[in-house]
């Protein structure tokens, strides 16, 4: 029996490795298709402390290399449901394969950014099209950005980008932001920035990188195309978290209840990274969940000998 | 006036600094001496996720390089005192600067380790000496270490270290553990962990590297050396908050009470990295906090425009 199942293998279960391994904890990292998470399709991270400028492929493998190195292992399987029964984690995989018995579980299966399903999201991905204005708003200083959403995630990222930006349009489908009073407060002072209020956005346009948005006023069916080299597509995340309903208290948007020690409502399960409740994610504080998580699960072992 | 002053420039400062570069806001590091705290003389760092075998030196440029670029500001001056007036926190620096004005502090001065004071310590630090188990067990692995202390760390390190070490020595100068019943327990079943108690260290020995530790019985008098290729100090960490005693509230051990964003008692003034109270005092963790309190740093500024 394992020590510890970590389901995941972007920046926190790779971190997780890393602190299990060290620990002398036995662990296997599961993920289904490569590991790295979210930023493995992104051309340049520059948020990672000490590491700016590089690619995400690069930095997930950095951290691969790290734990692997120290002899994390891993396997490219998807963890289908979560048991638990007398004290061990049953994790149950693809009808092949045997299921893996832990004594403890680190959950950081990730999140993932809601998209518009517009034509040059995916084409422009990395190379104008953005989920994060805190990672990508240094790039766009003295340009112009539109910000797709309406909620405090947009808001705040129209702020962001304004600070540097020439221009930052704020795209919402609705004629009034949904986001709290002081952000939309904070939105009409900023110069900068330019409602475009019941619109929705219809495709995204350029050549080697983004040259514009197509948006399209709901209540006349007008187009219309706005210059702009950044899309911050803001509405909304969604925590891989489905097949935990009934194992562990997830919020209301599905994410799971857990402290700074990655500590769940189930004994033993802690989770880390995008997929608990915290304050920011990012890919340091993802990173420290898996060390935390590693601490925590070390303190159960000790506790529960 | 600044958005922030930066107090310290360890990995927490320095990750506060490329964060606040990046969300655009004004802020300086204060740091006395250099910047890269508790590592800099660390010989080897394996444990910051996707930089292994890095030295702290290094590891540090690399942080603060990053810093640099983005723009960060930094002065090689010590704060004195922080004093907070009418929303304005002002920075006492030595006599002969001016104080420096701020809309917020985030304070990531750091802790040191208490230490022995006994011949061999200075000297093979990083090469023997340590002061941390966690991220130097590794390199102990079918070796001998000592870990000199009786509390909850010093019996959790020799616990980490008992899964990798052929022997390890528990020193302590009093007759019984001070430590948590579970770990005691734990300690006494572990068969390669050797007590070795009433006894104080006396000096550290060797060449290139580690080779003895004399201690001495107190009751007693006599003296005697156990060979051993690595030293784990753990009498205890001494949080770096002697300025802040009726500013801000620190707990009994002197640490600043904030929670994982930072905050703390005293509106608008954030903690970061091993100075606040946490569960797990790594770089990584370190450096999530940088992050945090940056990302609480914009919430506050919005909210008090």
């Amino acid at each position: 029996m394992l020590d510890i199942a970590i389901i995941g293998g972007g920046t926190a279960g790779l971190t997780a490795a890393i602190y299990a391994a060290r620990a002398q904890l036995s662990a296997v990292v599961l993920e289904k298709f490569y590991t790295g998470g979210q930023i493995v399709n992104t051309e340049t991270v520059d948020n990672y402390p000490g590491l700016p400028h590089i690619s995400g492929f690069d930095l997930s493998d950095a951290l691969r290399s790290h734990a692997e190195e120290l002899g994390a292992q891993f396997r490219m399987e998807a963890a289908e449901k979560v048991q638990y029964r007398d004290g061990v984690f049953e994790v149950v995989l693809s009808e092949e394969s045997e299921p893996i018995c832990a004594r403890t579980v680190i959950y950081a299966a990730g999140a993932h950014h809601r998209t518009l399903d517009i034509p040059g999201e995916q084409e422009f991905l990395g190379s104008g099209v953005s989920y994060c204005a805190a990672c990508d708003a240094a790039f766009y200083a003295g340009r112009t950005a539109a910000v797709i959403g309406g909620g405090d995630t947009a808001l705040s990222d129209a702020l962001v980008l304004s600070r540097g930006c020439k221009t930052v349009y704020l795209v919402h489908r609705r004629s009034a932001y949904r986001a709290n009073a002081e952000l939309i407060s904070r939105v009409k002072q900023a110069e900068n920035i330019v409602p475009i209020l019941d619109c929705v956005p219809v495709a995204i346009g350029g050549t080697d990188g983004v040259q514009t948005l197509t948006v399209k006023h709901v209540p006349s069916g007008k187009q219309r195309t706005l210059e702009t080299q950044g899309v911050f597509v803001a509405v909304g995340m969604k925590p891989n978290t489905e097949m935990l309903e009934g194992v562990v208290d997830l919020d209301t948007s599905g994410y799971v209840i857990a402290d700074e020690t990655g500590t769940t409502s189930l004994n033993g399960f802690f989770a880390a990274g995008d997929v608990r409740t915290k304050p920011f994610r990012q890919l340091v504080t993802a990173a420290a969940d898996g060390a935390n998580c590693v601490h925590a699960v070390e303190q159960y072992l000790t506790a529960h000998q």
